[in-house]
């Protein structure tokens, strides 16, 4: 059996493209068509023998994904609670999870998730082979090629359906940053781990020197590849930079050799970025990389939203998902602040869901709209059961309905001077 | 002493425009020549001998201005409950404050808000109309005009800086209404109370038959007139109708007429709207109301995220601002479910601020973007102090921040492996 994206590129119609068809409401064939020209993914591990509980496609003209984030740090390390925030995030609507762990037991963690969650589950290897250098050699720098290579291996096997690998960094790009002179340099983990590497080293990235190798291992496993943006703006004020840009051009020629290989792949954008300079980062990915899909981490458009960067990001994802973009990472309320617990990663897919839904009503139509409008009806008719039923959060919607009790069957806003009272809906309607 | 807007068409700069143009940073004769020519107001009552608090001018190219609703219900009507959610809107940074009150005592509740606070104030007098009609006579219907009319001038009297009339709601725009056979037919209170009274008498609105003596008890006390959308969609399926459109057309000859009376007005907008006709909505009102300020409630870009419309609400002012809107109504998370309380409008204007803010930062940039930028290098020295202070909620940044202690002087998110400890700053910076 050859990977999903080999198998459409001949012509067959593998089963989980069949599946994830249905639950789309999109032809097969297209779907395949689509996975075949690389605008569209099923991430999917090999190992999972295509069984994954619920598989999810993302790309061009399908519903807008959602992923969280989860992972134990070194402050707070349990397993169980970050299996519990992934539960939570998927129950309010995110399709995608990521382990993005870098405290306690990191294996024990990544293979806890993906044996528990029904998910596709995404890591980002580097952090295990960078953190696991610093407990061996108490430094980053002595990690070595072998110890990258053999720490994406290992997930790989684990059966990961998606990883981040920051193959973009070229030594070029890190020369353009320094000229740059940046407010806030590097916020990605990642991109930390590997710049300080490669400025102590004066040598290239090992991702991108070893890119053929991890697209072997990618297609021996079926593993999707993410490829992150390392060298994203941590602020407005560096937001769209050249080093910004030059790693999206180097991204783009690895979406080609990624395609090439028959590996399956997506793109990550940023980050921080003021909301007119959203659509032409979106139409300059979709340009460049050839419609692959685009998973952006927000983007947040002020960097003083905190405590409330979920609000900030709903408003750029909204606008990069009008723009096209695929995919969005969410941003919690604690971002900038710490590690989320479980009512911020319950408010933050809220507000992811809200702008990718409100981005569906554009983008998909159709059965989409008839949820909203199914609202609207019951609004009219004040039914307030089928209001909270259809609500992003029913116990909290029916909390605030009750927590002063109207007279009229209405709500303590109008009360018995509620439009629907009003006015006799025949006159109109 | 003439009204602002009648000093500035003959060339005299107002006080109040000196004033209010050092607090935007722009030059007081270019505001004057934007009041002039009506595509910017300045809300301020005669009564108020031009001592208002914290004036504000609102329109083309100024900071994006966000205003708070509170007002009583029949379920819940504490003057001074209002007043704590006013303060604490204004607090949080809301511009302006408009009364809304539909319980209790009405005149108390206006005045109470007049005396008490220092930013513009605006309201609908056809709500207390209706209201003391309804408590008079048991119903709308045996509203007499003198009443209407009598109620705007007390308001005005009072001195209010700004009011919502529905004068563009015209016969035509209903029959238009009851033709296009809507989802949730009229969502705006005022617009159900004329269209009720219009529709049982069959006769045309008393506020756009009497609309010139209106203009001329507005230029008598100099009250911005807010043309109000009484036919705003309410859910995404009804949005953007004949009617709808009928009545911003009928808007744009009322500005017209309203300029040429030397009287201050600004134009209302949706409500619920898809995210893609937002921008065209924006730039319509723009067109035919030939630069009139834009005030827009949201909009909220889907029918579903209750209780987080202030986040769907977010998004849609956002997008607006990105395409014009000057001037931004709150929405709370209690939307379509109740009254809301303290707790609520802090939510709401903060979810406002940060779609305004975002909007700022390319509209006026400047000083604006120096505010992220101190953000950003707040982040990037680790100083927490300053980036709880810069935040749009410190105490709840804060709280956020310390709920985990960090052990290494980070945050509980990343701990050690901070990218601002993996890499030295002087590699890059």
């Amino acid at each position: 059996m050859g990977t999903i994206m080999s198998e459409a590129r001949r012509g067959i119609i593998p089963g989980i493209v069949v599946e994830v068809a249905r639950s789309e409401g999109v032809n097969p064939e297209k779907l395949t068509s689509m996975v075949a020209r690389g605008v569209a993914v099923i991430p999917c591990n090999s190992s999972r023998d295509r069984k994954l509980g619920k598989p999810v496609a993302i790309g061009e003209g399908l519903t807008v994904k959602v992923n969280v984030n989860v992972g134990t740090s070194v402050d707070l390390s349990d397993p169980y609670l970050e299996l519990e925030k992934a539960r939570i995030g998927l129950r309010y609507g995110a399709d995608t999870v990521m382990d993005l762990s870098t405290g306690g037991d990191l294996d024990y963690t990544r293979r806890l998730l993906i044996r528990e969650l029904d998910s596709p589950i995404g890591t980002v290897p580097i952090y295990q082979a960078a953190i696991e250098s610093i407990r061996k050699y108490g430094s980053i720098i002595d990690m070595s090629e072998d110890d990258v290579l053999n720490t994406i291996e290992r997930h790989f096997k684990d059966g990961v359906d998606f990883v981040t690998l920051h193959c973009g960094i070229t030594y070029k790009a890190l020369e353009s940053l320094k000229k740059g002179r940046r407010v806030a340099g590097i916020v990605s983990r990642g991109g930390a781990f590997i710049a300080s590497w490669m400025l102590h080293h004066g040598r290239e990235n090992p991702l991108y020197e070893n890119y053929d190798y991890i697209l072997e291992l990618a297609r021996e496993y079926d593993v999707c590849i993410s490829l992150g943006d390392g060298l994203r703006p941590g602020c407005i004020a560096d937001a769209n930079d050249i080093a910004q840009n030059m790693e999206l051009l180097t991204v783009a020629e690895l979406v080609e050799r990624s395609r090439g290989m028959d590996v399956q792949c997506m793109v990550e954008g940023p980050g921080h970025m003021p909301i007119h300079q959203i659509a032409a980062n979106v139409a300059l990915e979709k340009a460049v990389c050839k419609g692959a899909p685009y998973y952006l981490l927000g983007p947040i458009v002020t960097d003083i939203a905190t405590p409330y960067d979920h609000i900030a990001a709903a408003i750029g994802s909204a606008i990069a998902g009008l723009a096209g973009a695929d995919f969005l990472c969410v941003v919690t309320p604690s971002e900038h602040l710490g590690l989320p617990l479980p009512e911020d990663i319950k408010h933050g897919v809220i507000a992811s869901k809200i702008a990718a839904h409100a981005v569906d009503l554009y983008r998909v139509g159709g059965r989409v709209l008839d949820i909203d409008k199914a609202m609207g009806e019951a609004r009219a008719r004040l039914d307030w059961v089928t209001q909270f039923k259809l609500s992003m959060d029913p116990e909290k919607a029916s909390e605030i309905h009750g927590r002063v009790k109207s007279r009229s069957g209405t709500c303590t806003m109008c009360g018995e001077y509620c439009v629907y009272k009003i006015l006799d809906r025949k006159l109109y309607t």
